[in-house]
């Protein structure tokens, strides 16, 4: 017996989810573009030699849907779209106009445990910005960030931004004279630092053998709370220099909704500026809905001189809690809409109501065609149920007079016209 | 080396190829509205027992993308959208409100050999009607067809529609009384017939073994050219009664576009009411964009009761060569479009350059912020690269009055605001 359910960690979408997930492209869609964003997308495959090369070995071993194609090339299912980026802009950075600014929203798959806010398919939202100099492209990722959470009727009671930097954090390991090995054991560690009780992080820490004074210091960077610690803790270790940078970028930012975080280290990624996730407020889903950062040396792997990018990623699944937790999905976005249900009620009328409907359709009206007769106390049902804001009524008078009656069903108000009056109906109804 | 090509058959989509994209998948999206059908997707991978039960054999054994998943389900990229469709409908055509009219613009994937108008990976837009009563529901599918075309601005110069009847053909063939082997067998020489010389065709009739009566009926109805000569041609054989219902669909449909195809049978697809193929008039790409038709059994395969159906796929490749071929590509849908490029001649004006960037985008102002001064010269190359309709100049002279001027690049137009009149630029601009 054949399942009808959708595979395991994916989704169907009927109607009513459907047209939310188009409201949700629909907003990132139009906020990237009002910061000037250019729209780009990939293959849905690509040679897992490319992942090899870019993306973190969990995702190799464990995520990625990889399989031998019918040539015996080794190809994965997009897990993540940077590295199809990183491929495409390798092919053209040389003659754009910098910056590039580019965003896509392709679906990507993981063999993930399917769990609240995590399923095997996805669509993510990404959005980045090549050769753009400073620190101007991390600030414009940001902004951009935030807009979009405007855009969705969000404010700071509902999302902050997490946010470090790579080359702050660097220059603080490089003061405690770490290891190249250490400092990629620290990383590891901060990465999991939320996650775990305080005893078993001193275990962890324990593990890397540090001096003392290492230690505390390492422990004291784990607690700091704010901009102005971090300040205070850096200018203690004669360390201000190594900071100004990041200062001059979180100036310039909305203090409403960016708080620092010292555990924000975006794991083992190629980050090498500044770092950050967005973070649900909601108490019954406090989690990362997007991570991002800027990374100096995307084109590396294809041998190509350095271009400096930042860029954020955004799921759909953590995203949509997230609407959904806050109440900030209006409710006609589910909803269907039509602009007018074409009814008639004696059946000889099929053939104009058919033939009329067409042409509203050719003045751009969206129409819905009921194909049998429909008593009026019916009409008002299928209406409601398809969202219509207006109902025909072609009854038998009606149809002696080459007359239609137009309902509009919001205010009740109709109005007979001939059949060949479109212009008034079009007027009535527009 | 890592190679920069996409898989071998996907497309990188650049943003002149997104753009173009976009805005197809953007016109069919509107039709679709236009006629009241909802918008649907599912998952990009299902279990491949679902195509056995739904999919031609040629798919199964040379088209699919199929593996076993980590947890050893043998799953395929999804290469056609129906089963996914049957699969859905399945779980919800009982409480739902009849007909059921549904749209989806999904990516799919078959292992080709990628060719002209052919590639591995492409999106196809797919239209369905289910549980209509009689022929209305193929007539709003080839209507939606006629529209889609036409709001592409494509013409009877440039696409007609072939059309048949698979029950009309049953009843020709159950006339000839062909035996179930012998209509298999019929069925795919007459689709393979376009593509080969009468010599080879007569070759395969021949293999049948046919009474030469027959032999010559069946080259008769081959060689049929239009509805008048298949009625005439139905008429003799005393079968007119069982060609009517199919003259009535006809009767309604534009001619302008429509034409007799006793060719067109959709191989040993699921059809069993009207079948039809859009076709390319260019004589440099004669090919079917478009395939579609009724069908009475959706559900079998979930062991539901019948619910007939009817819709078509149309997919992107096929349909951008017609689209280029014929010229009807409007010039500005490759190209950038923004409102306002947002430069400064003065260092100094850099913060409030940004500051005020963002109010516009605040104001639904599509606005690209430059990062660095730009002399006058450079603007307006960077404008037309970036496709500005406005640019904004800040030399010293305004910053020290607190003054941006804004250039109207169409017109030539420049008018002087103060930094703190959005009202007034957002007008101007507006």
């Amino acid at each position: 017996m054949l399942s009808k359910k959708p595979y395991r960690g994916t989704r169907d979408f009927f109607p009513k989810e459907q047209r939310l997930r188009e409201f949700i492209f629909e907003t990132m869609h139009k906020c990237a573009l009002k910061y000037g964003f250019e729209p780009y997308d990939g293959p849905l495959l690509e040679e897992v030699a490319l992942y090899q090369a870019k993306s973190g070995e969990e995702l190799i071993n464990d995520q990625i849907y990889s399989f031998n194609d019918r040539g015996e090339r080794f190809v994965a299912i997009r897990p993540e779209m940077t590295p199809t980026l990183a491929r495409m802009v390798a092919q053209i950075h040389k003659e754009e106009l910098k910056p590039i600014r580019w965003f896509s929203i392709p679906n990507l798959m993981r063999y993930e445990k399917p769990q609240r806010g995590r399923l095997r398919e996805h669509w993510q939202f990404n959005c980045d910005i090549f050769g753009a100099s400073g620190r101007l492209g991390e600030l414009e990722i940001l902004n951009l960030a935030i807009s979009l959470f405007k855009d969705f009727g969000a404010n700071a009671e509902h999302f902050e931004i997490r946010i470090n930097d790579r080359a702050v954090i660097d220059s603080f390991f490089n003061y405690l004279k770490l290891s190249e090995e250490q400092v990629y054991r620290i990383y590891k560690i901060i990465d999991k630092s939320k996650k775990v009780d305080e005893a078993a992080l001193d275990k962890m820490i324990g593990e890397l053998k540090l001096e003392d004074s290492t230690v505390t210091s390492l422990k004291k960077y784990l607690n700091l709370t704010s901009f102005d610690e971090l300040n205070t803790f850096f200018s203690e270790l004669g360390l201000s220099d190594s900071i100004s940078e990041f200062n001059l970028l979180i100036d310039k930012l909305n203090k409403d909704y960016v708080l620092y975080d010292p555990c924000i280290v975006r794991g083992l990624d190629y980050y090498t500026g500044v770092v950050f996730e967005i973070f649900d407020k909601n108490p019954e889903n406090r989690r990362a809905l997007c991570g991002g950062g800027a990374y100096a040396n995307l084109l590396q792997i294809f041998n190509e001189p350095p271009l400096a990018g930042v860029g954020f990623g955004l799921g759909d699944v953590t995203l949509t809690d997230f609407l959904n937790g806050h109440n900030l999905v209006p409710e006609r976005v589910r909803e269907p809409a039509i602009d007018v249900l074409f009814t008639f009620q004696d059946e000889n009328a099929l053939e104009i109501s058919l033939e009329m409907a067409n042409k509203l359709r050719d003045r751009n009206l969206s129409v819905l065609s009921v194909f049998e007769k429909l008593k009026m106390q019916r009409v008002f049902k299928v209406a409601e149920k398809r969202g219509a804001r207006f109902t025909t009524i072609i009854g038998s008078n009606e149809l002696d007079n080459k007359k239609i009656i137009i309902k509009n069903l919001e205010t009740k108000e109709q109005k007979e016209f001939s059949f060949d009056d479109i212009d008034s109906i079009v007027n009535f109804v527009g």
